[in-house]
């Protein structure tokens, strides 16, 4: 159970509906896996398209899927008509991507009418479990009187 | 002219052939554009699949373009059989990527035997300029005795 | 119990030993209250001569908490002859630091032969508990072969 | 010349005035020794009582100026009847304050009606010259409708 409560009933709706419309998520292969007022994870499973060159995730597309995670997670507790926007994110890698994907899970640490901040951590999963490979803290704004 | 004197007098060769073996950088679209001692450039056209919601570039786009110019700047200066590693990046997103490629570069700040301070600024570019859109700090980490 | 097994068994005499070779410490007037292997506490009383223009505790004092806190949990881990250095440290500030004291709570996320990145919170206490006023990502580094 | 014209034509004895009213300032001992739109510049004798445990300025000084700096260089261009937050900072320190002075230079890098970007640069002073040792991001708040 969240302890948040939503101010927009339809959060779950309007999020699926955003992430359909990045084209970097279908282009990278990351999906949402779920979703609760003021949580969200996002799942992306790796190929070598995805790596650098030492055959390792890219820092690049975890923080990519760090920011997703943190974006939607304040997202989910804005009101209606309005959209979120990335401030900055701080993220420390602190393993080795490897394994079958990555999967990144965003919540909101703090609430705020204009700006929410954000907590994601990154793990990187195979068979017999996960492994933490990346922290991070995302400040993020709430733009009232638009749509996302 | 740098104002730092490389390590490996085959800098060049070795970031331009590493940067060949990412998948990532193929997949984006990204290239270097250009390298010297402690600074590296990369630039990545726009196009449907790295954007977001709004039809900007994604944060994790910029993010990624980030990491590379600042990793590959602090990779120019470290010595043979050495390999970079992202300890950790902060970044500022300051205006919509919007126009026709993003523009990355990053410097070397202060340059350390294990570790050492980049800054990164991205930029959106179209016909009439460039436009400041992020600014970045990033640590990287200098590990010897392993190839790149 | 803590999650980790300190390589120093002397850790807890080292810390407060060197706490109270800092001069900022007492200048200020916080304390260590509490000290576990990956996990320090510090505590400071609040008055007129540690707060900003607004009546409420600067954001150096907290920036300096979250610091001390993430330093020392890093250095409880670390092996005896080295000594913590603080590489980078990003904060948010949530909410107003107003109440008795201000409590810093440091925690290792990640220990590392070289590098040590640790999470510190930090709150603002009065009578009926304790409120949230800042969280912080803290890397941290172990330099080998020398005294702290 | 300043790159910024001020909205705010008596910014520089609003900030001044702000200044006097920061118990921790004088306690500390650092002083506002610049001021043009868009940038400030604090200043702080080194004494014992600000060094941490290896006799070198605490790294919670050294957030604490660049902190000023940033936060100041914001307010100069904020309108009247206003006020400035520090949303969250990140600094690198990266060689060891000592000397005679700690002395921090903030500038705006983008200017917004809500939100501000700044950056900070802190150095050590002694008789020949300054060395670089830490630099910071900052991202700052404007509360309209409010005294400072």
């Amino acid at each position: 159970m969240s302890r948040f409560t939503p101010r927009d009933p339809d959060f779950e709706a309007k999020i699926r509906e955003s992430v359909t419309r990045q084209g970097f998520a279908a282009h990278l292969g990351y999906e949402l896996t779920r979703i609760e007022p003021g949580m969200t994870e996002f799942t992306c499973p790796l190929r070598p398209e995805l790596m650098q060159q030492h055959g390792f995730a890219h820092g690049g597309l975890v923080s990519t899927l760090a920011d997703a995670a943190a974006a939607y997670a304040a997202f989910s507790l804005m009101p209606p008509n309005s959209a979120p926007l990335t401030v900055e994110m701080k993220i420390n890698l602190m393993a080795p991507g490897q394994g079958d994907a990555l999967v990144a899970r965003g919540v909101v640490l703090k609430p705020g009418r204009t700006l929410t901040v954000c907590e994601a951590k990154v793990y990187a999963t195979r068979q017999l479990g996960e492994t933490l490979i990346a922290t991070a803290l995302v400040t993020m704004m709430c733009m009232e009187g638009r749509q996302d």
